[in-house]
């Protein structure tokens, strides 16, 4: 029996009862045999009332500083939880992302795996404990300064040490069953998926999908470390998401699509930059600008240049968030660029299928495009990779435009099943 | 202008006003033109509720991780004090116990320092920062352990990046305006006492006043570090302990008694060890029984024994907490030792009167018995060092004692001073 690693997030470890519902889980791992390695998140809300403290004090926190105050968090949930596994009768102990090696660059709130060096981790499970360690967190390889991930930043850990220690499987457990062929609150029949692929749940993760972020996916993928989603309630069998399907069919490899799910996201906006000459290095000026601005685009589309102007309009989208930061950027080079205007639009939803062998087989796009005509949906963008179609439309549609897709590739499911959907940020 | 440490409790940063406050009081120090090293306390109820917290989980948790846990609540407060810092535009960093050098024993919960290596405070001092330092926390030397300090552990916290790093000057703000000729909830017209030597502060610390613990006056003692005992909220001087007094009078040294005040302390047991055979030996079995259980004495007083039966009465005292402990650990050296029975009484108090050159001013000690005398307290153990004074009485006595004892020796104020008077255990 190896070695798992088991994250368990904010909603899972939400109060004391959570906290021991949880140590009864971990402890059942062990008992089957294997080392356990627990990653855990902060206790459901302590995140946000730190933030709020820090709101009371200052406008504008220091990165440093904000890092030091939101890892007191998972600092309290991994002590609490150890504690608990030791009422349990098993030999627990904590350790701060520093502790377990999680090392980082110094972008503080946002920091970067740059390597780990689980040491300490390693021998406390020699000696017989099972190791928590604080998700979320690391520490800068240069000023020895606390770090915190950002977004998605605990799942990325669990994999970051599932890689680092060897693990045979990293279980991502969450207040939801799995992955879904769509998101269970506006498809009823959605389907929890048994397996799929790293490449597919990237352009899920990437598409809007919550469950689990495109970068502890990446980071999954790189290291061919098998990831387990599933829940921290039912304790049933949810999603792995590997390289091989462990479970694929006799005979299986057939060149037929297989389709993963329907992913959909209404947090982005979109910018059109109108009448753009269209000559070499225009576009490039105009995303040099907005990558100067720290802003991350999405989607990009440029239309053919009507031949008597000369000008094109070039499209993208990015989170709503980021939105004034690019009109900003994007009107300081406006005299540079010679373009004629902006069009900013933050009432779009993104709409994408995604699944293996999309391209090679062509009554895909045929089908996703009558499914989205007969329930009248207008498409705005479309965009395309080997493995996904990505369309862009007003925001109020998305919902019958995703039911639409859903049932037309045959991903309802027979039976209604309960679920409960939600997720954390970290 | 040299280097200040400033510690803070953590009734002085209760929530975001009081960090805002204690920031400028910080602040202004810096543009005095000190180099500041700060020492914080948690906010508030922190500590108790994630002691609570604890309980929920297990009813015996585990030191080590108890350690973690409690050292989240100075992450938060010194954090949150670093951005108050930083928006009143000066450079602050936070450092947790281990970061600032904090070396301590193994035993958690209640550890030892045992060195400190202030680097990263001495850099982040001369990058021009204001260093905010987490109390009451460190890291073992071996096992690199978070570990508490235990009760006045911030205190002592403080004294020790003091001593460590040559400070002028160790300023202890709490909520009372300094250490008092007696504790003003009980003695209404207490004097504040301007400045008192160690020895004395020692004294009374042991004998009953909160606002310092024995433990961080022991260590500002050994290398000669000033404490200056200060309100955070009103700003005013408060009192001075230290080697020398600074404001020594023309011509002074005398050696007339200087008495600096009454300690009271009502948290203290008494037991009697009745019927020990007297003869060499017996008492350091009896205390060797005690240390075993890892409980600390304070009084100790043995009767002269009655000569028609060889056997004697030994009484000591002990916190109330340990009361079980030691009685426990008396029964099972009954029978070694012989002795008849054990008396247990925990409604008692303590009066101690403290000053320097008592000893060969014999009119002090009348002085003391007469004022009690005439009060109506009765004494049931008495016990003297070079300057002090202890009796123990009835608990419900104590009030009137100490009153009666402050005023015979003209310590009552004309004024009456508004004091809040209260104090944190860390």
């Amino acid at each position: 029996m190896g070695l798992v690693v088991q994250k368990y997030g904010g909603s899972s470890v939400a109060d004391a009862e959570g906290i021991k519902r949880v140590a009864r889980r971990i402890v059942d791992t062990r008992k089957a045999g294997h080392e356990v390695v627990v990653v855990v998140s902060a206790m459901g809300d302590t995140t946000d009332e730190l933030i709020e403290l820090a709101e009371q004090v200052t406008p504008l926190p220091s990165g440093r500083e904000f890092d030091m105050l939101l890892t007191a968090g998972e600092r309290i949930s991994m002590a609490l939880l150890a504690m608990a596994i030791k009422t349990l009768g098993f030999d627990a102990q904590s350790f701060t992302g520093s502790q377990a090696g999680v090392i980082t660059d110094s972008s503080h709130n946002r920091a970067r795996i740059i390597d780990v060096t689980p040491g300490r981790i390693r021998n406390a499970l020699d000696e017989g404990n099972i190791a928590i360690v604080a998700g979320f967190q690391g520490v800068s390889q240069v000023s020895k300064d606390i770090t915190t991930l950002g977004r998605g930043g605990s799942d990325t850990t669990a994999v970051a040490l599932a890689a680092a220690l060897g693990a045979e499987v990293c279980e991502i457990y969450t207040d939801v069953d799995g992955v879904f062929t769509a998101d269970p609150r506006v498809v009823k029949k959605a389907r929890k998926i048994d397996w799929i692929a790293f490449e597919d749940m990237l352009e899920l993760a990437s598409s809007g999908s919550k469950v689990l972020l495109d970068r502890c996916v990446e980071y999954a993928r790189r290291y061919n470390i098998p990831i387990h989603v599933r829940s921290s309630f039912s304790g049933l069998p949810g999603t792995i998401v590997s390289s091989d399907n462990p479970n694929k069919p006799e005979g299986g490899e057939m060149e037929q699509a297989i389709i993963s799910g329907v992913a959909h996201d209404t947090s982005e906006a979109k910018i059109t930059v109108v009448g753009v000459p269209d000559k070499p290095g225009e576009a490039a000026r105009i995303f040099r600008a907005i990558a100067d601005a720290e802003v991350n685009i999405d989607m990009v589309v440029q239309n053919v240049s009507t031949a008597s102007t000369g000008l094109t309009d070039i499209s993208f989208t990015l989170p709503k968030t980021d939105g004034q930061k690019a009109i900003d950027a994007l009107g300081r080079v406006k005299d540079g660029i010679g373009y004629e205007s902006l069009r900013y639009d933050d009432a779009i939803g993104k709409l994408s299928l995604v699944g293996a062998g999309m391209r090679s087989n062509p009554g895909v796009t045929a089908t996703f495009f009558e499914a989205l005509s007969e329930a009248g949906v207008n498409i705005e963008l479309i965009s395309t990779s080997e493995i996904r179609i990505s369309v862009v439309t007003r925001a109020e549609d998305i919902p019958e435009a995703v039911r639409a897709v859903h049932t037309a590739f045959g991903l309802d499911t027979e039976t209604d099943e309960a679920v409960v959907y939600g997720g954390t940020g970290r």
